[in-house]
């Protein structure tokens, strides 16, 4: 791995643990054993590292979110597909921890992130439009709306909520929790043929939420 | 109105105008035409004025929270019910918009915070509950408790993620929005015979949305 690539790995690895704003460049160095210029020949300040951890994760995430804009999703996909898409989160879990305070202070993330956010509506809405299509799924429009909004609503802030209500919370348990939430808001507008879905998300997430 | 409670009126609003991270002691004094020196007299520094106010959003946050605890609602009440919750939070909207930091800086207030997020939940599943003995909602145990967590994510998290999609939003129509949002998620566990009243909820939510 280049230098280059070895910071940007320890900076994102020190911000989800420490939290963005209380890790310095200093820090960064420090984990890598290498001197301070040698982090400054490679980014001018931590703003900079930000912004490339930003435009990777935007990277990514945009391709994720724009699959179901072009292939449709069977519910068991539609499901696995809220696994990655937490997964995604999770992995920048720094920027969803403390959002305003990144957002304020970084104001062309900030443009960005609202931009990310208009996509990750467009693509909730184009998976919603197909399981009603495909007679998965019936709500009105404007309860479709509604849920799109709430998902995004709950990808955006869950990892925050959880934390708010269990100080420590296993890292898997963590991404679970989040999906099954979400699946149980999706829920009561499966239709009768499908209502068996939910029954096997309860069920496996009974499993995989047992203590070991 | 004392000196005293004019500092806490006057910092709430520059807190909610300006996010709390940007105001100083100094600021407060300067909007109050007092001397920093008067301002020390009565809280000796910023994080007192901040417990204080704290205390008092607890205060009356608690007090609607145990209500319908001890009363049973209406649909009709309950929907009025959301509307004081939501306004109390709007109230001290400069918590909620930059909560992390928030908590992160005065771990008092945060573990006070953790607290009233159950009282959050259990007040949630109590109007909740009340709704199903009376035949209003229909929902199985798991639905019930992860919709409540979704009103109290919701609660906690809407003035953000409504920012987020629209950077300036009228403060009526981003309640009456959070307010609308939480209802439609209530909706399809509604019974038959109380359909229309989510019916009449989109009626109004269309006039009061309505631009002037």
């Amino acid at each position: 791995m280049k230098t280059r690539e070895k910071i940007l790995l320890a900076s994102l690895v020190l911000f989800n643990d420490e939290g963005e704003a209380n890790v310095t460049t200093v820090d960064i160095a420090n984990e890598l054993n290498i001197s301070p210029g040698n982090l400054y020949y490679h980014f001018h300040g931590k703003e900079e590292i930000i912004q490339e951890l930003y435009s990777g994760f935007e990277l990514e995430l945009t391709d994720i979110l724009e699959a179901p804009l072009q292939n449709s999703l069977s519910p068991q996909d539609a499901w696995f597909y809220l696994y990655i898409v937490f997964e995604q989160l999770f992995k920048h879990r720094y920027l969803y921890r403390n959002l305003n305070d990144i957002l304020q202070r970084y104001p062309e993330i900030d443009r960005r992130f609202r931009k990310l956010l208009e996509l990750k509506l467009r693509s909730a809405q184009a998976v919603a439009d197909e399981l009603v299509a495909a007679n998965i799924l019936d709500a009105s429009d404007i309860q479709l709306s509604r849920l799109c909004d709430n998902v995004v609503l709950n990808l955006t802030f869950w990892l925050n909520y959880n934390s708010l209500r269990e100080r420590h919370c296993r890292d898997d348990l963590t991404i679970h929790r989040g999906v099954f939430q979400l699946m149980s808001l999706i829920a009561p507008y499966l239709t009768d043929d499908f209502r068996y879905f939910y029954d096997d998300c309860c069920a496996l997430f009974e499993v995989l939420s047992r203590d070991d």
